[in-house]
């Protein structure tokens, strides 16, 4: 996916540019964008005296600025108040391929990793904007409706920001790709498509009485991939 | 998912121990290694001068050692290769969690974390073995069905062992949790399943003539969990 060389880009240096099979690498905003509002599950890497971790989370995008949050007592939180610098990074599984040769085997698939300074949301209004923007990202339309957040909950919770320095996308859309001389062979070989789709709703068994799904969760439906929901739940920025 | 006392299981110390929501922890080898067998692709925290990175890859496990792969030259292999901490995350997400209010908004899914010193399979024969593996672990009997490796490509590929020093799982699989006071209002409620699937196989075009999809891809087949096939694929330890 090669970046039309006028497209508002990320700057490229030697922490994100993609060495190995460059061919698949992208830095462009749109390219970035579109794989981080497919997602909401991200793996943040940091550092705690040396040690790196990789912790699961969810996260939102607001223009060039990611977030995720957690306890106020989280040691990642903690941590990374301090502003620390991190990678956050989102994987879409598309297929596993089966080649003629071991080494030919691979899989379709398109990630992005964002490298940035971590920092604590310390205005209140700032934060409590993230906290709406962050049930707003999934469902547009909820955060009304909910019963409003206590000031216990606020000052439990934590909302890290991170501001995209740099950015580097890498996608494999190529099915299979065999050594011309070993097609002839007879060996089996095929992709095979993962999908990450949404199942039947289940409803709370305690519902008030009369309630009824509301019309904002329609693109929310069973047999639609989660990632196209995410998409179109999507606020533009 | 309370461990029994006498379950053997990872040391914890204040590396890995669940600080948060610490009921939902879980660090016997029996949860630890289920949950890595549910798994293919992985993301793996690494340290590079400061610069903590975040990167996906392919993993596969055997008894109490993780193992990835990737290109010879590639910047996380040969950092790693010089005997580096590393922490490999393996997640599920299975639902999404729509609560009455913003606060108690959660998912559930199930989660990994294990930590190690990676290094580089230096010895030809345990790479020349670990390079079996890594077919096996997938697709059973296929390696010795495929065009032999090469010397270049066995070359080209690095592969970086870790032997898992210390491991958290955690999971949530609690649906709805509201404050009972909150049961009361006229807000919906619902638990959104995530399915990871598998679709319809594509059979590369250029397969040799006559070739049938091989026996032992049958618990590959459309519709069924990622994870399930994933599960059934992986060699006893």
């Amino acid at each position: 996916m090669p970046t039309a060389p006028d497209a508002a880009a990320y700057p490229v240096d030697a922490l994100n540019r993609v060495k190995r099979c460059n061919d698949r690498a992208a830095y462009d905003h749109a390219t970035v964008h579109a794989l981080l509002d497919g997602g909401m599950l991200c793996h943040v890497a940091w550092v705690l005296d040396g040690q790196p971790l990789c912790t699961p989370t969810f996260y939102w995008r607001d223009g060039h600025t990611l977030y995720w949050h957690g306890s106020s007592a989280s040691r990642m939180l903690r941590q990374l108040a301090q502003g620390q610098p991190a990678c956050l990074t989102v994987t879409q599984l598309d297929s596993l391929v089966l080649a003629r040769s071991a080494y030919n085997h691979s899989a379709d698939y398109r990630s992005v990793m964002c490298f940035g300074q971590a920092r604590l949301l310390e205005d209140p209004q700032a934060k409590a904007q993230a906290l709406v923007a962050m049930v707003e990202r999934l469902f547009p339309g909820r955060d009304a409706t909910l019963r409003p957040p206590t000031a216990q909950e606020i000052k439990a919770t934590a909302v890290i920001a991170m501001d995209i320095e740099r950015a580097s996308a890498k996608l494999r859309d190529a099915g299979v790709v065999d050594d011309e001389a070993d097609h002839a062979l007879p060996i089996w070989a095929e992709r095979l498509p993962v999908h990450t789709v949404l199942g039947e709703p289940e409803p709370c068994s305690r519902l008030a009485e009369g309630l009824r799904r509301p019309a904002d969760l329609a693109g929310w439906r069973p047999g639609r991939a989660l990632e196209e929901a995410l998409r179109e739940a999507q606020p533009q920025a």
